[in-house]
């Protein structure tokens, strides 16, 4: 269940906003993930790989990792949408081993209605050859502010 | 990508052979996974929360290590039907927030075929209650054997 | 976007209910369908196979069928619980193909909160050696009462 | 579980065969649709709505042929890469009602690997103010050819 929390008098977030749910988000705080973007539904983040405990035992992003990464851009850019939030469901389709030194989060509010929220969002890992999509996710985000 | 890696003269993975592969799965074993129970396609594992690395900002248990329990039972196991796997795709539905101390994925193969392995998962919170299942999930893994 | 109706005065569907419902759906009443069981979150329905439009190239239960068999017994379980509702999402993952003379969905609620209704939904094949599991899926459904 | 048949001698779907295949199938023959464009993994199809037995009871088209037309056209964009192919999964978020007088689906194939192939699906509805977004689908689609 995630959520990105912002002060009652905020409507929404941006990726100041963001960059400050992140100090108090622990286990994304852990990551080391960067908020790149966030206006408008559109949301990019970016997590740069460590080896020692990011990794299967091929030395590749771990699976895990990828959703969490589709998933929490997905909850953001439905953040900068409709502000509180919580994730209701999301689906990950992995394309491509996670080989790469870091990797981003491309997340789309397709879109953003009263009761729910339709986020796709692209994983791409950063290759010594340019950027490779390596998983695409759906996922739908609910709001949760005071209505 | 999650997968479960076997040496090529063993036929599918059981509760041993988990606990190895955990040790040479560094995001895993920063986790402190345990293997309860694998075997015929049923697994199940367990997650002791650590507050400082693992929450999101209310000290509950950050959805994206919800998905990673979720992915990683289900690879485990497909694995204990057919050996060597790959994650194709996995869809979770959060129903509550994880809140407890320690949290399980108990994972169960609907269907071992020679194309696919389907795979649905429970997710339950070890609370002063009792358990409560907060998440469920369905995935579908790839056997990546020599064929 | 399924949806159960209900004359406002109703808290929510029962197997009485949905088979008027059925007749104002021209489409559902195309296929057919009987609901077998519709009560506390849990719902059956039932539909007899027609060779002459309801199959794919092989003569077996196209697969654009099971997923509305599905969708439909998510969204009917979900109005036992809450009433008035719409499909947010589904997924479906096809273990068989569709052979068999009749078709069984049968629904169960995991989860009615305020906001949506979490339910699982196993897709069965009534054949000649009894019955079999051929698809399985997983819905997320909301309620559209008057909030 | 879609698929999309071709002779032996075949190597990929093109629109011309997929029209074939169409008469083969009772479900998407009584449909009525049609092949718009299908080649190099991106297909577009049209079905008309027929309000006396495709609609719910608000007289859109009702959400089991939203899912079918995603199903469909995703099956059809991975058999135009790899030939004869089978559904193994797909996702299905609706974002509108399913008002129109005909609905489109547009697959692109995202991936066409060994072991699967995954495709995004779009499906729009044909209104008076022009096309209008009303699901977003996401599938895994098996090759079956002989391997």
């Amino acid at each position: 269940m995630s959520s990105a929390q912002r002060p009652p008098e905020a409507a929404v977030a941006d990726a100041a906003m963001l960059r400050e749910v992140i100090k108090v988000q622990p286990f994304t705080r852990w990551t080391g993930l960067e908020v790149i973007k966030a206006e408008d539904g559109a949301v990019e983040t970016r997590l740069v790989l460590r080896k020692d405990d990011m990794t299967q035992h091929h030395g590749f992003l771990h699976g895990g990792l990828v959703g969490f990464l589709a998933d929490n851009a997905a909850a953001y850019a439905a953040a900068t949408m409709v502000g509180d939030v919580v994730t209701s469901q999301f689906t990950v389709n992995f394309l491509s081993p996670g080989i790469g030194s870091a990797f981003r989060a491309r997340a789309q509010v397709i879109k953003a209605g009263k009761r729910q929220v339709v986020v796709r969002v692209d994983i791409i890992a950063e290759q010594d050859e340019g950027e490779k999509l390596i998983a695409v996710a759906q996922a739908t985000i609910l709001p949760v502010g005071e209505r």
